[in-house]
């Protein structure tokens, strides 16, 4: 059994880091906008406490002796590399360079949003040279097999190789580009009805019962409204989502929800056992999640929001409450007309409306720039130019502003160079865990036909959710499927329903 | 200047003790039912941490070094006083004691609500026992002048002394239970109309801006609804307070949103300077808080509940923004039978339902009870007759069933015993506020009848609320009105506003 100051240290830092998910759900949720000073030094102080346990001599101590004691249970001898593995992480990076880069992102993101806001890349440009060159010196300080961008990238998918993401994009632009092309020149199904008036009062109800068929708990769990949708979890009984409501566009809130209740449901189901223990932490991150990557979480929230909710069984359950509860909106409207709306595809230039057809193309994008730019072949300067030309290849279209282009995303002005891969890789690991539970338990098919959702989670808590972090990404994939990432599950599904849904 | 690790220290445990004020903010609003267990955890955790600051080495040293420094400021020299007092506080408290405190009266919460909800004064009665018996551990422990009700006490209201408090009450009863006698002998106003529809969504609305109007600054705080209507502070720059509305009772939302801005303005109006000192912090009870006492606290929302809130020029104002906010509901009521009705008084047997008049009656019952049980001149065996001979001679009526009675707070289960008396305190302390702003400001009386409210804040900002814990509430009040608590104002302040109501 793992010693005591193990167990006494890992309690304290779970609690910490939970405390710290709770003062960011608050500070999304309804924080008063003069309260953010001191939010910020509240969560830095409990960072700053989690990292001194384990960095602790105690800690230290403690992992010296356990490591490699062969009487350790498999969630113990997994407890205790998750803590050295943040212990050598933490030895090479020092505190001055957490620092740095948060002081940097945090001017970075105020001149990202001017930028943004004002159509001047040029604003955002010297702050992004600086967090790109940043990243560069963490890779060189902690190392790398293939290409610094995997130092960058594995702070959000442990073990992700840069030859094997490049092969995996390869495969889905072979297929994807000509595949969205064939779609996009068919006639587009009628989806004007999603923008008619649907009251945002009954949008919250309908969704709250979408996600409680599906097996949200809100007995360990609430829905609030913000912007930005996320999911977050303070221990598998206290997993909040959020979601946003347009009174006059249905998919937004509706998907968004089954979206994020998808995430919730991967911290819901995990095993009670690993509460407060290093398999629900990234130790490295800072941040209490039990899911074991940004990957496999987002396999979970896709599986939910495409492969159950975008699905024509799906509906067919459910199509005549959500008729019945927006009376008199939708009576003209028929359950396959609803159906091919919901999934209608068309090129667009915003990643975060992107249909399930073109979303990975977003993505491709994204990633060969962050590649290029870590490996130096892509300068930041050229990177407005390059968006353009690539937007034009893979989806034919081009913004004709930066702010519709290089400038959408967040996620470089805040530091987050490497977390775009995941997005994809939760796509083709969903396909792949669906395809390896209808083989195992065939009846899940007739079960979600009928509306009965509880078996096919029983099976993803069985054997992805219960596990926390556990195991890597790579062996849960490999436990789980039998194969490392390979997406042509993935793709036969996206052929086969776009062509059936487009006549092709 | 007081030293660093002096300050660090400080500005760590205040960061602590704020976000344990916004844990219990969540848990009171909102937060998913399963996550207390590990809620309970959590702030444990954090008071842990937080006392260990208080009663570290550097802390130690540092206060040994700073104690009767001549050069320190005043702020400074009561900062040092302050860690000063509460280590010497935690010397003498052992831990342990803490402990047992905190198991036992979690199972003496249980057996209050069992035993309220079936009217069995009998399964609360040996927790209660228990209960009193450790708090006069604890007193004989920590040591006291006159009598051991003033340990218990002085943890609410620092400095209080029994002798002061006999006094008090003596006057109080002297003239209120006669007043009270006069007026309910009187033609009772009509306020039927009070419980008329109120939709909760316009209560809201309207106790917002009513709240607002009176200073109440909703870019530092918000307003959310709780059975338990409360305000609570993570710094000045976030002050939240929480009401609840009845569809059909109008001054529940409306008076208890005015009592709870009330405090609110207290916290919001601490001078800057003192974030992140110790005088924004109770160090003894572990909470964030900048008001000096209970008792000057309840002084801040009485003052803006009743008052500023119950008075006829507040409802001039404001009567006709109210009639329009309900259109249609109270086009036939007058202001006067409106202001008339909201100040009707009447016996009645539940406290936090009683009016202005009767209100101070119920203390009176309650601090006799808590003196006595800390004396030993009365069992917890002899309360349910106690209360209700009580009851019967201050009030004339008396309750039928103990969950009427003696069991109607929750206060003594929760190891509170003695907050009661601040009740009071507040609103003696109130008119004797009052009287010392209209003497050195006599233009107020205008201002408030033209509902400029800023001037009055402005008033009790510079003279109460800036100071935070600067000063004791003994001293404050000393400073502010040149006596000590003196019931003189508030009695006349009664009579006079109750023999116009009612023509005696």
């Amino acid at each position: 059994m793992v010693n005591h100051a193990f167990n006494e240290q890992i309690s304290e830092i779970s609690h910490l880091l939970n405390i710290i998910n709770l003062l960011n759900w608050d500070a999304s949720t309804g924080m008063p906008e003069k309260a953010s000073e001191n939010r910020g030094k509240q969560i830095g102080l409990l960072s700053k406490l989690a990292q001194q346990r384990i960095l602790s001599k105690e800690m230290k101590t403690a992992v010296a002796q356990l490591d490699d004691n062969p009487n350790l249970s498999l969630i113990e001898s997994r407890s205790v590399k998750a803590v050295k593995n943040a212990i050598a992480y933490f030895d090479k990076i020092p505190t001055e360079l957490v620092t740095k880069q948060a002081e940097l992102c945090s001017l970075a993101e105020i001149a990202w949003r001017e930028g943004r806001a004002t159509n001047q890349f040029s604003l955002f440009e010297p702050y992004l040279e600086r967090i790109v060159n940043l990243k560069k010196e963490i890779a060189d300080r902690v190392g790398y097999v293939n290409h610094p961008y995997e130092v960058a990238t594995n702070e959000f998918e442990t073990g992700l190789q840069v030859p094997v993401l490049k092969s995996l994009f390869e495969q889905l632009k072979a297929r994807l580009v000509p595949l969205a092309k064939k779609v996009h020149q068919a006639p587009k199904p009628n989806n004007d009805f999603l923008f008619r008036s649907f009251p945002i009062e009954k949008q919250r109800a309908f969704s709250h019962s979408l996600a409680s068929k599906i097996g949200y708990d809100f007995k360990r769990g609430r829905l609030d409204t913000t912007t930005h949708p996320f999911e977050i979890s303070m221990t598998r009984d206290d997993v909040r989502i959020t979601t946003r409501f347009n009174p006059n566009f249905l998919n937004a809130g509706l998907f968004g929800t089954l979206h994020e209740a998808g995430h919730a449901l991967y911290e819901q189901n995990v095993a009670p056992e690993l509460n407060q223990t290093a398999l629900t932490l990234d130790l490295i991150g800072l941040y209490a999640v039990a899911g074991t990557s940004y990957g496999v979480h987002e396999s979970q929230s896709r599986l939910w929001e495409n492969r159950v909710g975008r699905s024509f069984e799906f509906w067919q359950n459910h199509y005549g409450l959500l008729q019945e509860t927006f009376k008199g909106t939708l009576d003209d409207i028929s359950l396959s007309d609803f159906y091919r709306a919901i999934n209608r595809s068309e090129p667009s230039l915003i990643r975060v409306e992107a249909d399930e057809l073109t979303y990975d193309l977003h993505i491709m994008l994204r990633v060969e720039i962050e590649m290029g730019l870590m490996d130096g072949s892509l300068s930041v300067k050229e990177l407005p130019e390059y968006w353009r030309a690539k937007m034009q290849e893979y989806l034919g279209i081009m913004p004709s502003t930066d702010t519709e282009g290089v400038l959408q995303d967040i996620h470089w002005s805040k530091g987050m160079i490497g977390s775009f891969p995941t997005y994809t890789l939760g796509n083709v690991m969903a396909a792949q865990f669906m395809q390896a539970a209808l083989k195992e338990a065939p009846y899940l098919d007739q079960d979600l036909s009928q509306a009965k959702y509880d078996s096919l989670l029983s099976w993803l808590t069985k054997n992805i959710l219960s596990h926390g972090r556990t195991y890597t990404p790579d062996e849960l994939l490999m436990n789980v499927t039998g194969r490392g990432i390979d997406p042509s599950d993935y793709l036969t599904y996206l052929e086969q329903k776009f062509a059936k849904l487009y006549d092709l």
